[in-house]
Parts: structure tokens; sequence; C-alpha cells
């Protein structure tokens, strides 16, 4: 029997690729998407679409966090747009959400748990993104110490690998590395505005198109959206 | 400007407690209630009515955990009754819920760094209840961890506080302690199976009995039951 892993899928780029990664190394995958009043809830149908077409469990949890805090979330908040890619990792940006990644880790743990899988699958990537503290490798190594510290799996011994396949690559090398294992990328959603096509303006598709150009590959969703 | 300190209210007497002595303590307490598919709802009632009658402000967020794993989540799995006090730390037992206390620091983390606020409290206790590997000394060190290495907050240098008064108190000596502090002990709720009256049979109520006894004070609530 398979090993179970649960992956966090947002619907974006970095986390379709990085399940698909988990299914490649021969994981049964349980997806697992937090629909947490993102701005970009357009997000939540591609994650679904995704987790459709590959025929596997799929949960979607909605949660509120109505302290704000976040341009994702707070409607007075801007997301900043048309940045210069070199400024973006200068400093933590307004679409950061506080405790976002242990919310969903958090999440997962308790799914991992009960399902007795192995390992949680996260798209976190410390190169592009290296301004979000919640992606940084020694953030994932504390988490696995939570698991050990927090669950009756890990009292009684157990562990989980929190798996991130993406952390070290680029943009680039996440476009190519998701070509290869046949990412579905028309079907995946990176903009932060949700409209119906992408906006090309704010960091996310900003470094979408720098990834896609970089890697010589030609991104189906903005293809489609300037039909 | 009082500091502010988000605390974790289940509705408990140990939340009920922790928040009543972060009061003391001059905090500004902010009240979170997790309303996780518990089946003892019931709690939910009593942490809006504690929060009421202190005037602070209470955020109640409603979340699922649809993969069960406990029996407080799972109608297929009993909650213990009858057991004697001595075996309860023996073992974890089936009330234990995959990764709760994580998920709720890990909200309790998003708002306090949405507010600004210095401090989390909660109402763990590595005593009475040492088999819930989520209320140790240890696992709350690595979640004050978790704070610095997952938020812009931490990155910047900022602190958490993760305050547990009652880690290291019998349950008897919670009850004297809430006594002084004037917990309305009338409003809060134990019992695991939630019904109108406590049971008086779950590991929760036989704890809370045990502890009132012990500490020569009576219970309203349950006084109140039995007239």
């Amino acid at each position: 029997m398979k090993k179970k892993a649960i992956c966090l899928l947002s619907g974006g780029l970095d986390s379709a690729t990085a399940l698909y990664s988990a299914v490649r190394d021969g994981y049964r995958p349980l997806a697992l998407t937090l629909e947490y009043g993102q701005r970009h809830a357009r997000e939540v149908r591609s994650a679904r679409d995704i987790a459709k077409r590959l025929g596997i469990e799929w949960q979607s949890i909605p949660i509120r966090l109505p302290w704000g805090g976040s341009a994702l979330l707070d409607g007075g908040i801007s997301v900043p747009l048309n940045r210069a890619v070199d400024a973006m990792s200068r400093e933590i940006p307004a679409t950061y959400v506080p405790a976002r990644n242990t919310i969903f880790l958090s999440f997962a743990f308790s799914w991992a748990e009960a399902a007795g899988a192995e390992a949680v699958v996260i798209g976190a990537n410390a190169v592009d993104y290296s301004s979000y503290p919640d992606c940084r490798p020694e953030y994932l190594e504390t988490m696995e110490e939570v698991f050990r510290k927090a669950t009756k799996t890990g009292a009684e011994g157990g562990r989980i690998k929190i798996l991130a396949p993406l952390l070290r690559m680029t943009k680039a090398e996440i476009v190519k590395f998701g070509k290869e294992l046949g990412v579905p990328f028309e079907r995946t959603w990176s903009c932060y505005l949700g409209g119906e096509t992408p906006c090309g303006r704010c960091d996310s598709c900003l470094l979408r198109a720098k990834g896609f150009e970089e890697a010589g590959v030609a991104d189906p969703l903005t293809e489609a959206a300037a039909r």
C-alpha cells in the first residue's frame, strides 16, 4: 500500500508542482486547501480542478481570519502592483498573511495523524519568495519538531516529514520541473487579485511571468487570457 | 495603554481561570474560541458568557476537522466513562484531538501579530492532563520558537510569550486559584458529553469533581444541576 502524504494545495503553480512531485515519488496524496477569505478565492477552484484531474481525495476547509493584517485579506490594504522583481525580496510584502503557513501546517498535521500519513508536502520556496518568513528551511525544521512534540504519533516515536521539494529552486526551475512532471499549468492560478484573468501586475503574476520566460516555456494561462 | 494578550478560551474551568489570571496581571485580553465540531459545543456558550461578563472582545472561529480521529469529534469513537483518575494519566485518551493545540495556537499567533499582542494565554496543564502531549512545557517552548521563525514580527526581532499560568498546578490548585480570581465557575463547562447537565462520568467531569473536592470548594455548576 502506498504511503500517504497530505499535500497543501492552494491552486497555485508551486503547490500544484509540489503535489505532482509527491505523486512521482510514489506517495498517495491527500490534498488539503484552506479557504481563508483570500482575495483570490479563485485559486480554490483551481485546487479543486487539479485534485479532480488526479482523481485524489481533496478536502477544502473554510476558515476565517477576521483580524486581517494582510493585503490578501483586508480590503483596506492594497496589493502592491508593478514592483520590480529585485525589490520584492528586500522586505516582507503587504501580501504576507500572519501565521498562514503555521495554520496550514497545523491542519495538515491533524489530518496526517488521523490518516496515518508519513509526510506533509508544501510548495514553500525560499528563493524567489525569501521575504516570506514562513517559507524558510529553519521554519520548516521547527515545524517538524512541533509534530514530534505535539502529537500522539510523535509522543509514541512517530515522525512526519515535511517535504518542500521546491524550497531551493528558482521560479524558472519550478516551471521546468513542473513541465517534466506534466503539471497542468493552465489550471493553476497565481494572481493575487483573483479576477477572471490574471492582472499581470501583482508580485505573483510578475514572478510567474519571469519564471516562464527564463524557463523558455509558454504560460498557457496567460496565453489563453490574451486570446 | 495595556498590553494585549490573546486568550484561548474554550469555556472550560482551566481556560477561564487562565483568562482571569491574565486580567489580574494587567493584560487587555482578546478572547479566542475555536468551534471545531466538538461533541460538547455547549462549552462555546460558556466561552461567550464569560467573555461577555468581562466585557472583552471575543472571536469565535468555526473550523472543520472532517478527518476525525478523536472521541470528541467522531460519533464512532466513544468517550471513556467512569475511569479511575489514576488510570487517566497512563495513556493518551480517546478524547485526544490530533494537533488541536497547534491549530489553536496558530490562530492565536495570527491574531496576536495582527493586533500587536505581546502574549498568548493558554490554560494548558501538565499535571492532571499530562497524557495530552500538546500540554507539555517543551511543546509550548517549541511553539514560541515557531512564532519567532514564522512571523513578520518574529523576523523583525519581536517575540510572543506563551503564558500557561496553570501548567504546573493540580486541579485542586486551579480551583483555589480560580476562586481567588473570582472566576464564575457556574458559567464554565467541562463535560465532554455536552448535555444540558454535566454527566459526572467522563474524565473531564471526574477530574473537575476531584479538584473541587480536594480544594474544599463547592462546584456551583454541579450543585445547580443537582437541584
